[in-house]
């Protein structure tokens, strides 16, 4: 359908139905493009930042990782995913699929956190601008979001944070979203066939957008 | 001698003698203060830190380590280091002597690299102005270093760069050396004794500084 590569990024808090918003979406753009789109996940992505993943997941108990830290791990995986594999594909014309990217930096880090002044510094000073070209933020409540993430399994180190952490992020996800129009929310407290009609509509506008 | 902690720091080039000249700092001040400093390198130093350390040193030929992302690592490892180990310890009044830090990412990332504006930017974000009391820096003319470097085995990624990388990064050392006082440059080219007499000179001084 178009030559020009699009970044499309799903966001969401825990349970929000990232995953199945993700596939979705792949196969709309399978379907829609021509051809798969590279998808991605973050933090992670490319070798090295899968090893950083891996540190920002555990948690080491005789060395907490310290707001700092995490926040530049975080943003060292994002540039060498951008750097490696996210720039590359889209040159080729290629579309990207992202699971998660510098709003959850923003949201987590920033809104949920406390560090906004600190991780608006590292994405500025590191990323140089770059961003996606559609973001669709899955927004749900936290305390039904952790409830479904808690059904599918033991939690990791960032979703055992308190919840006031998570209505903190959400919040953040929000605000951003009114100031950028690039940020579509998505009310992912509906069926799910009703937030899939949702993505599916956003998309849509996209593609067409695209193609003229 | 004195109750107030004060961190220490040997700088230089590969080759310029920066574990000999740590192992005597390290003896003054255990002598002059009374008890052994805590000792650090950088990256690493702490069990985070050190596998940030082993992301950075070792190349991944299919996943080359961006510009951004090395430095991001970087400051991860030495926030990590400086909230868990550097900063407990100088609030306990003890001291702390570091192979290398801030100073370090400066002149290689920075001056090296030609990434000023970023390492700079990314060190203002994260570090909150935090630095060492006294930083020696061992000058010594890339070449002979590198000479040195090499006799005593393989020399890792970061030393393969070209000789003009650290031209580079040794005109930073004493770019920064001329506008701080706490940078003291020690003329690295001489013979080990003299070095070693030019360091514990520059060490007294701040031995009789602090007590006073």
């Amino acid at each position: 359908m178009s030559q020009t590569g699009q970044f499309i990024v799903i966001e969401g808090l825990e349970g929000a139905g990232k995953s199945s918003a993700v596939e979705l979406v792949h196969n709309i753009i399978t379907a829609e493009v021509g051809h798969e789109p590279v998808c991605t996940r973050e933090p992670g992505g490319t070798p090295l930042a899968e090893k950083i993943r891996d540190l920002v997941k555990i948690a080491e108990p005789n060395d907490p990782l310290c707001d700092e830290a995490e926040c530049l791990l975080f943003y060292a995986a994002r540039t060498q995913l951008i750097t490696n594999v996210i720039k590359p594909a889209l040159a080729k014309g290629q579309w990207v699929l992202g699971d998660r990217h510098n709003l959850s930096s923003l949201a987590y880090q920033g809104g949920g956190r406390g560090l906004m002044p600190l991780v608006k510094a590292i994405s500025d000073a590191s990323l140089h601008g770059f961003k996606p070209d559609l973001t669709l933020y899955l927004d749900i409540e936290p305390s039904l979001g952790l409830q479904r993430a808690s059904q599918r399994g033991a939690l990791d180190r960032i979703e055992k944070q308190h919840i006031a952490f998570f209505e903190r992020a959400r919040e953040t996800f929000l605000q951003f979203a009114a100031q950028d129009s690039s940020i579509i929310v998505i009310d992912a407290s509906q069926t799910m066939e009703k937030v899939h009609q949702d993505i599916r509509a956003e998309l849509t506008k996209r593609l067409l957008l695209v193609s003229k």
